[in-house]
This record gives structure tokens, sequence and C-alpha cells, in this order.
């Protein structure tokens, strides 16, 4: 086993199947790690960043009232992988800090995965202590836990 | 001056605008820059990563033929501004190797930056040696031009 994101881009090569990615907390960070190893474009065709609420509506079809929620997740997930027209949709929304939103602690961290089959949803956490590093090490924690999180349905579904 | 996209987001804040990414080549690396600085949500928006051509065009409304191409940095731009209805538009699109893409070179990187007012690209010609670190380099380096870009205009137009 390698880095996770290029295990993840193995198993998608060879099932022959695409990712999609719907990002708010971490605004383009998942992407650039799924798209980091080359050859990438063989499976992963591109996504969103919905950072504004309104943009979670308007591009994805997100109709749960709170951002910070198991629902967007699976909403941003199944949006995404429709919108790019992707075998798999991979989303990440929770608060990065360092201030709360939606009276949500700093460090509560929502994953969804979306195929044709069905969408789960891994929460997270994250007890990261305040600082200057803070947001940063969220958002990456959030990307690791997203990457696993497909790795595991990669890995139980067979294609 | 800090870091540079900690001065644009200073910028964006002054002026009061918002910022939309379209991201070909850098594949959300971009996004995550600009809105790292904590506060980002008072001038990014979101944006779109349209890694494969198909999502060009269907997201974007890009009408170029080549995608490494200074017309298709400019309408990747223009149409994400648009999409997102936010006050700049900011792309890359270009090749980041291992191979050639439409023939052009490896390292060949186009920007464009959407206003109201215009639109400009800049053309870089990136000579990063091959090797295992040469697309993250170029993809970086693609990263830095488009953020020094925008501070480009920024600190040219007034408000």
């Amino acid at each position: 086993m390698g880095k996770p994101e290029v295990d993840v881009h193995g198993l998608l090569i060879r099932r022959n199947e695409t990712l999609a990615t719907a990002e708010s907390l971490t605004a383009g960070e998942l992407a650039a790690l799924v798209s980091g190893p080359s050859g990438a474009s063989r499976v992963y065709l591109g996504g969103v960043i919905t950072y504004a609420t309104a943009l979670k509506r308007d591009l994805l079809g997100v109709r749960a009232e709170q951002v910070v929620s198991a629902e967007c997740a699976a909403q941003m997930a199944e949006g995404v992988r429709d919108l790019v027209k992707a075998d798999w949709g991979l989303s990440t929304t929770g608060v990065a800090g360092p201030d709360l939103q939606e009276e949500q602690p700093v460090g509560l961290v929502y994953v969804g995965v979306a195929s044709a089959a069905y969408t789960s949803v891994v929460r997270l956490e994250l007890d990261i202590p305040t600082g200057e590093e803070q947001r940063a090490l969220i958002r990456s924690a959030a990307c690791q836990a997203a990457i696993a999180a497909l790795a595991e349905r990669l890995s139980a579904e067979q294609p």
C-alpha cells in the first residue's frame, strides 16, 4: 500500500470507474489530492467547491437546512455525481474554524460517498487544538478521511 | 506583504468584492490556497474543477477548441464568474505532465482573470525538469502565477 489517494486511483482504474468531488470546508484540497497521481484524468473528472451556502443549493441541489450535517454531505455527494456524470461522488462539509458555524463545534466534519447503489456518510469529531495550524490540520484530516471512506466503499463493493 | 493569497484576501475585503475559481491542471489547489486564510468565506464563494474537457463546456460554456489556450483560460474565468455570480473569476489551464496534451509541451500554462470590466490572460512557460516532483511543481507554480495575476489586477484597478 502506498499513499491512500494512489490506492484509490488504482482501485478506480481496475473498475474502469470515475470520480467527482464536492467540497465545502476542504475547498479544493481533496480534488488536488485525488488528481495528484500522474494519469489521474483517467479516473478523476472534476467537481465543485461550494464554499458559499447558496452554491450548494444552486449547483448541487442540496435541500438540507443545515450545512454542517449528514444530510448535506449526502446530498452534495449525490449532487456532484449527477452533475459531473461520474460513477462516484465524494463530498466534505464541516467546520474548519476558527469560528463555530451553525453553532456546531470546530472540527465537526461529515464526509459523503455516493454510488449508483447507495450513499454513505461518515461523521468525524476532530480534536485539534486551537492555533495557527488548526484550520489547515482540520482540512487535511477531512481529506484523508474522505479518501479512506471512498477506499473502503471501493474495496467492499464488487463492481 | 505576507503570503500572496493573504494579500489578495485583504484586497478583496477592502473592495467588498468576491472571487470564484475555475481550475483544470491545478485541480483544486488554487481554491485551497485562496480559501486558506481564516475568514476566507467573506471573499471566496467557490468554483469548479473542470478536469475533464466536457465539463469545461457543460459547466462553464467554454467554446474554445483547444483546452491549452488563452481562449480557454479566458472563457473559464468568465464562465465561473457568471456561474458563481462573483465579482472576479480566476482560472488555470495547461499541461502538468508527464505527458504532452494537444501536442503542447509540459509546463505550458494559461491563467485567466475576469472582472466586469475585462478579461486578461497570462501565458507561462514553466521550465521544470522531468521527474517525480515535476507535476506538483508545475501545479504549484501555476497557482502562484494565478494569485499574482489577480493581485496585479486588484492593485491596478480602482473599485
